[in-house]
């Protein structure tokens, strides 16, 4: 990907001396920053700004790594056939009239990707606002050219941007604010070809890339995203548009329909440690943060030192802090000698440290300064959140010793603010150039720093193994079984015998084909036993009275046995089923996801799933450790770990079951959904109850 | 109070000629905007700036309605005795080194206090930076003068804060950046006299004042707080400081225990209409855009007309507006075809609206007036979400028409906005001049708009009857059950006889005393019953092991009998119960908050508390029509509704469970708290199975 970002020669393929014209920004915007050849392309001028003009790509002489186009749409296939044939090895298509106009448009760009095969050739959009690399000073791009004219600052956040003009009105936006710092933004429009994830690799490896933000309405290789944002060791920030819109899919089992409004994004991104954004500038927030601090927070939860000049700044802190799932610092003995140094005598050193009478008395860069340093050196203090006051007769805060204090420590340093506008933006200039993050709202402030503790446990995770997913021993079996059921969906008994096969425990039946058989079966069992109608091709049981609970004799099994023979159709099967008392009801699932593939579920089941949304997704196969974080997710950890004298549910084994479930589905793939539900655990050890599989149309 | 607004003359005691003192910030800020006569008082002067300067204040001539005090604390306490002496009906004490500083400045501020009872006197402070007008241009202040300098806007906010530090910092923050419109800045600091609520009274009949912004870390009188907001027709924004702190007070019962994190302050705000706020940005955007549109919100959920220049920022509109329980409108084919005539060919009309390929053929102020026309003309749109882009080729939307075409359909319009930070400036100064609220963050403009539909809610329920509280019919009988019980905790019998002449349901249960009771207590209520042994002073009998569910016989009634006689110390008793078969397990209770005086709560209860916290609280007693708001805040909709083949649960009865519940514990103050847990519904009726009442010690 280097001849899009470092291109040795770029032809300008609808150059235009008409300054109002985007062929024109396009132009201008090169000779402002690139130091290469530059070959402006269109038959008809004979030179523009000085540089000859080629009448097509053809004549253009060597080197030319990169053609930028903004030729009218139908036009645009011949260029890249000529930049094709002229050896050309990347072309960045910044007409818009493809895909995103309809059909016409999406048959023009189908010929683009034509090529694309034929030829080898990278093709950049089209539909798209190309590359800013603000190091570098490139624009390959039609942004609007003023956004060199204000102070630019330069930054550490690549951006990926699905959206050609929130790329340049937010990049215009963020620029001209001076206080996000970018390294790189790409563009990438309609994703004819270069994609997210081509990006990402290019990115991951690119020195001038702390972490990457991207915007994206879609992810073209979800399985390829997630290994690349598991592997990476750069931040990732997704804000991921149309979340809302999610559940709209037609889903047959109860996992899929669990899947909708974000849940299994949110799962398989917090397994690939992606951070969640959800707007534009917060995303922003996020990414600099953690290209600024990109081990996070080591410990879990973060203690989070708070040095304000304001006890309403501190309590407001304190209670974000605990709504986020940090927590306050309690300070040393002897940070709290340190700080009683430069506090007056009649005020005690609390936490949140407010410093304001210390101000008063000793001034701030004296207080800052000591109080800093305090904290930072606290064994006790994972964050450091200080809050300052801009201007007036507040000045003297030396930013450059406090960083460097924050530097010696190791700790992540961020900084809230208030303060007249008219110093405000200097401050942050300021505080840009020692690289520290400052914000100015408290919440957003502890947001980014939540999103460093989510880092810190990710990186810690890293060292872990692969799943060794290793089917072998349960395939055979399990093939046998699909293989006889053909299509449509499992019956209860048919899917249990496969879940049985990948080792998941399965509560004790029998297919009875007689009273004879049922009675026997019951006796086995041992009452009270359930009684079953299974109907072919029907999943829901209980809205056809055909689950009977609680059947107690020989005669209750024969008469049941009857009654359920005279509701079935033909082809219905009658189970005998030992029932499992009552105890924490749980369901399980796998879905095949068409953006990220096999994933697993495991969530709240029956009553407990009214109450609340208590369902959590991972990419499969996972292996046991990823299974167990899965369940640290759930919001039911106390029942998980054993309510009112219940035995705590064994979370080995359900994490097991878990990577089983996933393993299976992840093997075979004519499997389209798994539901287990309910999932009931008996002593701690869960038994699938019920379960039902739902296959792909063979 | 009009003597503190609009004093007819002002005493500056501690007036001072040194530039750099507080003693002449605040003469400073006096003589920059105040036209009456103002009065130095300092023995040390004949003259400051050009004003006859008097060595006390009982010489100051007529007419002086206010003194601004800033002297040592130890001086305070004669000041305002002069001050009294003198006649003077406000001071406001902007000195430091009262209670805020501890024992010592505790009881100067006593002091104060004590002079205020005597003389009738009102005090506003002390430790507090008074108060900024921002229409008048008065400044009762040493907030730093410099925010005259600058181009200060007016608006129609006022704002009481309880943070001496935070209310100049963050006042100068705001008005200097000029996009915060504040009406009136009141600092309340240590409260010693004038508190919140006094402040409130002012500022809700004050014209200049649209919205009561508060931030408040205590509130001195709930109950007047909660009934001056419920009654205002201006909206109310509180952000409350230290919520994550309020879990610390001892709890007897489950019910107080879970009235801590916030739950019972967030329950009493939403039924008092107030809108909570998170932090303190935040707090004046919801107050800015609720003082612009008091009504907030016809129609729940409201239906929000999105126009955007982008599809991305239009879909993360989209994701946000669904996140906050609002709806995306669908257009009418009015609508529709209106914008059609702007928009290309190609291009079909959706929601939200992506305006910019119509802009691109015609222009920004033609398709942004015809788009606004057409959607805030829309039957099925409540409020409309505009995007905009300020800067570059981008000029020429007219906002004052805008603005019209939103006044006239008299709908809510909230913008967000990118671009040039050169242009961001004048554009906010512009759309604060139409009176149109613009945001840089998606999030925090619906965020506003939810608050918008939390107010129109609040604004439909406010010709509702007031609680008819009379509980003469239950008085008597309670109150005998109640001295007989004498303190500490009552005991399941006695608290659910105490709720039955309430008119709760309760279940129904005899005291046994012998086996034969017992025996033909069973008989009674028909098998199987439940024993429960009762030990004086003891709340939690399960753990005792002194319940037995499921008693089935009548030999298991007297051996079980037995076993609890053995197992009970003195002064035990047996109840026989009928036992309740499961159903949906709901908790609720009474407590007298510190702040708020008597609440009640309903919540999920058993299994289902472990899911999720679901549970919110009102201050009681309620009418019935706020009991059923009240149900209709818990989470667990669905579960109340029927689950499974379950009979809804009767709302009415359930909501006038609550309605009496509240009387109960308000009509007596010796009730500390009440748990009733479980209450379980029964064929879609509450009856109380448990329960124990806390009376405080006598």
């Amino acid at each position: 990907m280097d001849f899009f970002f470092t291109p040795r020669g770029v032809a300008v393929i609808g150059a235009t001396a008409s300054t109002e014209k985007t062929g024109y920004s396009i132009l201008h915007n090169l000779i402002q920053g690139y130091a290469g050849a530059i070959y402006p392309v269109n038959p008809r001028y004979a030179e523009i700004r000085g540089l000859k003009c080629y009448p097509t790509v053809v004549e253009v002489p060597d080197p030319v790594d990169l053609a930028i186009v903004f030729v009218p749409a139908e036009a645009v296939r011949q260029v890249v056939e000529d930049c094709a044939r002229r050896g050309i090895p990347g072309v960045m298509i910044q007409s818009a009239g493809f895909a995103e106009t309809g059909e016409h448009g999406r048959r023009l760009q189908e010929a683009l990707v034509a090529i694309r095969s034929r030829t080898g050739i990278r093709i950049w959009g089209p539909n798209c606002m190309g590359l800013v690399d603000t190091r570098k000073r490139y624009v390959f791009s039609f942004v609007l050219p003023s956004i060199w004219d204000q102070d630019l600052v330069s930054g550490r956040v690549s951006l990926v941007v699905q959206s050609g003009l929130l790329a340049a009105g937010f990049l215009i936006d963020l620029m001209t604010a001076g206080r996000m710092g970018i390294a790189k933004a790409c563009s990438i429009g309609n994703k004819a070809d270069v994609n997210e994830c081509d990006l990402m690799e290019y990115l991951i490896a690119d020195p001038d890339t702390g972490a990457v933000a991207l915007y994206l309405e879609s992810i073209v290789d979800g399985r390829r995203f997630l290994e690349l944002c598991r592997r990476c060791e750069k931040p990732i920030v997704v804000l991921k548009g149309g979340r809302s819109a999610a559940g709209a899919r037609a889903a047959l089992s109860h996992t899929a329909s669990l899947a909708g409004d974000g849940a299994l994004l949110s799962g398989v991104f917090a397994q690939a440690g992606v951070i969640e954004a959800t707007d534009f500038t917060q995303m922003m927030d996020l990414a600099q943060v953690l290209a600024l601090y990109p081990a996070g927070a080591a410990r879990r939860p973060p203690r989070v030192g708070v040095l304000t000049f304001s006890g309403a700044a501190g309590i407001v802190a304190a209670d974000f802090i605990e709504r986020h799932g940090l927590e306050v610092a309690e300070l040393s003995a002897d940070s709290r000698a340190a700080l009683q140094q430069v506090f007056p005598d009649w005020m005690p050193v609390s936490s949140p440290v407010d410093l304001w009478p210390a101000i008063e008395l000793n001034g701030p860069a004296r207080v800052y300064g000591e109080a800093l340093a305090a904290v930072m050196n606290d064994p006790g203090v994972d964050i450091v959140f200080m809050h300052l006051f801009v201007g007036g007769r507040w000045g003297g805060v030396d930013f450059e010793a406090l960083t460097q204090l924050a530097r010696k420590a190791g700790k992540p340093l961020v900084c809230w603010f208030l303060g007249e506008q008219a110093e405000a933006r200097r401050f942050e200039l300021e505080a840009r150039a020692a690289d520290v993050p400052v914000f100015r709202e408290i919440g957003r402030a502890v947001e980014c720093m939540a999103a460093l503790a989510r880092r810190g446990e990710h990186a810690a995770r890293e060292d872990r193994l692969r799943p060794a997913a290793e089917p072998a021993e349960f395939a055979a079996q399990a093939g046998r079984l699909l293989a006889a059921a053909g299509g449509g969906v499992l019956d209860e008994h048919r899917a249990k015998q496969v879940l049985s096969t990948a080792g998941i425990p399965v509560v004790d039946e029998v297919n009875a084909e007689t009273p004879a058989a049922a009675r026997a079966a019951a006796e086995r069992l041992g009452f009270p036993v359930v009684l079953k109608g299974i109907a072919p091709g029907r999943v829901h049981k209980t809205e056809l009275n055909l689950v009977r609970l609680g059947v107690n004799s020989l005669q209750a099994v024969e008469k049941t046995f009857a009654e359920l023979c005279d509701l079935l159709p033909a082809g219905g099967e009658v189970l005998v089923q030992r029932q499992v008392p009552a105890g924490l009801e749980l369901i399980a699932g796998f879905l095949r996801d068409p953006q990220f593939g096999p994933c697993v579920m495991i969530g709240a089941g029956g009553v407990l799933a009214e109450v609340a949304a208590d369902r959590v997704f991972a990419a499969a196969p996972l292996d046991p450790q990823e299974a167990l974080d899965l369940l640290a997710r759930l919001k039911m950890q106390r029942l998980l770990d054993g309510y009112r004298g219940a035995p705590p549910v064994d979370r080995r084994v359900l994490a097991d079951l878990l990577v089983n479930l996933g393993r299976l589905g992840a093997a075979f793939p004519q499997i389209r959904e798994i539901d287990i539900n309910p999932l009931i655990v008996k002593s701690g050890r869960p038994v699938a109850v019920d379960a039902a599989i739902v296959l792909r149309a063979s």
